[in-house]
């Protein structure tokens, strides 16, 4: 076979294998949003099955002949040269998995869902305990296997965010703990903001409307794409031509739509703008979680809790809501949307005490792995790590050491991208603002086309031809560094909060 | 392998190959309830992908052998055997198609379907002409292939009604035109209903409600479905335990949205009805497409058009719409909703008229596939037999011979299901009446309940276990017989029209 034909034997595969993801996803997004109470047990047994057919198609020795041999010649473009190249990097770390631990793990992982979902109700750990444990021999064991240089988190990371590192974590933890904890606490000692009007009555569908207005607004495109409620919001995607996004609203709680809209439709601008002539190539597929959430964070906090932003859409919101806004100013909106406070919930941290939630993930993930940090003795350190970063006491293990679901599903080294999103937000957006004239003043007009434009060129249309470090060097010229995230907060939040 | 272990084998394939066709089923009510403009285009390719491997997994011929082999045994128990047996009889159906006339027929299917599209919006007959021959021959070639012994027609009716020959029908469409053309004719001569107030304005929301109420009186179960809004009402399951139902809502046309609900409700009780432990399997499946219409037509015609019906629910309704119905007495409104008047549209027919348009599709097909029929005449042939039986002329194509889209999917044979199940309808009801005593009373009091019961026990739960003509002669003692339709039109239509 020529390298034309196996080429196109390589791309028919991948798209194959698209498709059943693709018809997976479609039935994950109509689970959490349509899905009859019933229809969960036969639901299940279907995703399972075309996980499976997926599962083998992608693992195929055959497959892996083909990509070693598109791999090793010289006739490829540069763009089918990546695909390839990534492609076989997957399949090779797929195939290091055997059956029976793939079997095995999905089996822990689904009795520690359990667990977990019990010990979250009656609050209580000891009932996730044994489970947890299970589950950090099992990605040890994972780590063993993927193969790693320094770290076994090394490897568990790469799932997410490849090429990033322990050690770079830590340099970049380190930042967090020394600069961010101490302008957090210069923060705290000047008043409160009122933000109470945010806890007013927001009547559902005027929020759904206008959820669809900002949306649009920011180039979300309806044509290729829809929004629906669920419990919990999310992005999905079926071909970049078929982007959905989720939001829920608490009508004692604007924020919760607002913010959910903004944030899922950044993603949703991301997978928007991916190559669909890359349609289940690398090429044709995001990056990775960090630059994902990279692009969410962006218009989430960049753009969606600026200034400029507000100054041209807030008269409008004022309109829609007349009773809670009529009589507040831009300036005090303004304040109230970017209101520092520490919270014990993750999910509903502010821009800055965000980054705490990560940062004790991060260090009591790290300490399980290498076994610094007992079993036994693992919730007293959270509840201590809150106390020290947040001071926070923690009343009860619901709202502590299992608030989030992600370990249960046997995600470690998960938690970190979420900062890593924010920090490369600030480092691209930095670039934005240089690149193009104006930016500010652009957005305060109503315009963010041309920061999505920027956006689309520079990282949305290269699919996963660069790496991480790659894209960002490319894009700023210079690795990931604190340093625009810590100038952005100081700029942002000195101002709202009148510090020096 | 022992026989134990090879049903399980058969069994393990069946559920797989049912996961496959149910995930595609998402896929299809999806796309006509929430996709997006430009998601049609790699939805369409997914669903290819799933269809081919679904295939590919009931064509394999290791399959075949195992079914062979299974059904030649003895030690399977009797609902096991007739899995095996209906299983084999549609592996045999399947397999006599070659893989090259599968796609040849494909392509002819979707280059009519376009065909088509165009003619109905040029309403030009001539621009679908060539693909209704390359469609008949095709249909001829596949009958070769199938094998019949009468009559090429009957491979085609099979597909759709699995025993039912032409010779049948055509039995059955003497008396249609002989004793319901006749019918109909008196009726005429009768003075016309009023039902212009079932054309007013009746607000959506109210629309909405109101048919979910209904769906909720006559048992369908929201737990295991849900209803939405599509261009096309539809019903759909992807397991007896999340069947769907979709409805539309014309605001001037309160009758679109009642009896969508009541004829989909009825496809779903059946659904809903059939035994979960036989998912994937001929026992978990529906009979055919005549007794799946028998449960549509049930509900909404012997029941949703009842006069007992509506003397439980129209208060109820004249208080939802007390500006249309407020002053209207049940017996007008049970007159409206009953109203028989010609017209050029199959889907828009009344209860009787509706089988004049089938008797005509059946004719007409029937003489192209023996080609007593020319290509060149049969527009003139369809619109004499619309003057000649319904007493209307056709004014254009599109609302003529190009009104259904069925032939440019390459269905024929598939129109008669629609009046066997009226007929069925019709013979079903007539025994229930016979075993559940006071059926009528019990209806007027609002309980549908025990006929609901009837139906899941004499019909739903054996699955395919009988054929349509094993469960007419199981449940009334019969075969099919016209003369209880015939009887129920005479006696309900006879009392509206006040005729002797």
């Amino acid at each position: 076979m020529n390298k034309e034909k196996q080429y196109k034997t390589y791309t028919e595969r991948m798209q194959k294998i698209a498709d059943i993801n693709n018809a997976i996803a479609v039935l994950g997004w109509d689970k959490e949003v349509n899905l009859p109470v019933k229809g969960a047990r036969f639901r299940s047994q279907q995703v399972a099955t075309l996980s499976g057919i997926s599962h083998e198609l992608f693992v195929d020795s055959e497959f892996g002949d083909l990509l070693e041999q598109l791999n090793a010649g010289n006739s490829l473009d540069i763009k089918q040269k990546k695909n390839v190249a990534l492609s076989l990097k997957d399949y090779q770390r797929n195939n290091k998995l055997s059956k029976e631990f793939v079997i095995r793990r999905s089996k822990i992982v689904s009795e520690s869902y359990h667990a977990w979902v019990t010990a979250n109700k009656q609050s209580d750990f000891e009932i996730f305990k044994p489970s947890l444990k299970k589950l950090v021999d099992l990605k040890l064991e994972e780590a063993e296997l993927i193969g790693y240089e320094e770290h076994p988190y090394d490897a568990l990371l790469d799932e997410f965010e490849p090429g990033m590192t322990t050690a770079e974590l830590e340099t970049l933890f380190i930042d967090v703990r020394e600069q961010l904890v101490e302008f957090v606490k210069e923060i705290k000692q000047q008043p409160e903001i009122n933000s109470a009007f945010l806890n007013q009555f927001y009547q559902k569908d005027k929020q759904w409307d206008y959820g669809i207005e900002i949306l649009k607004t920011i180039g979300y495109d309806f044509g290729a794409g829809r929004q629906d409620i669920s419990p919990h919001p999310f992005t999905t995607n079926f071909s970049s031509e078929d982007v959905r996004v989720t939001t829920r609203i608490d009508e004692n709680d604007f924020s919760n739509m607002l913010w959910s809209c903004i944030h899922e439709g950044g993603h949703a601008l991301y997978e928007q703008g991916l190559p669909s002539d890359q349609y289940g190539l690398p090429l044709g597929a995001h990056i990775s979680l960090g630059i994902h959430e990279s692009q969410s964070r962006l218009w989430e906090n960049n753009v969606g809790r600026s200034k400029a932003f507000w100054n041209h859409h807030y008269p409008a919101l004022q309109a829609l809501f007349p009773e809670h806004l009529g009589d507040l100013s831009v300036d005090a909106f303004y304040a109230a949307i970017n209101k520092v406070q520490a919270n014990l919930i993750r999910t509903e941290a502010d821009e800055l005490h965000y980054h705490f939630h990560v940062l004790i993930r991060f260090e009591i993930e790290k300490g399980l792995l290498e076994g610094s940090i007992p079993f036994d003795e693992v919730k007293d350190i959270w509840n201590a790590k809150y106390k020290e970063y947040l001071g926070v006491d923690v009343p009860n293990d619901s709202k502590g050491i299992l608030q989030d679901i992600h370990w249960s599903h046997g995600s470690f080294g998960y938690f970190p991208t979420y900062s890593l999103g924010s920090f490369y937000a600030a480092q691209f957006y930095n670039q934005a603002e240089k690149d193009i004239a104006g930016l500010e003043g652009k957005i305060a007009s109503g315009n963010t086309s041309e920061l999505l434009d920027w956006l689309r060129t520079n990282i949305h249309a290269h699919g996963r031809f660069y790496s991480s470090q790659e894209i960002c060097e490319k894009v700023t010229g210079e690795p990931l560094n604190f340093k625009y995230f810590m100038d952005y907060a100081r700029k942002k939040f000195g101002s709202i909060y009148g510090l020096k």
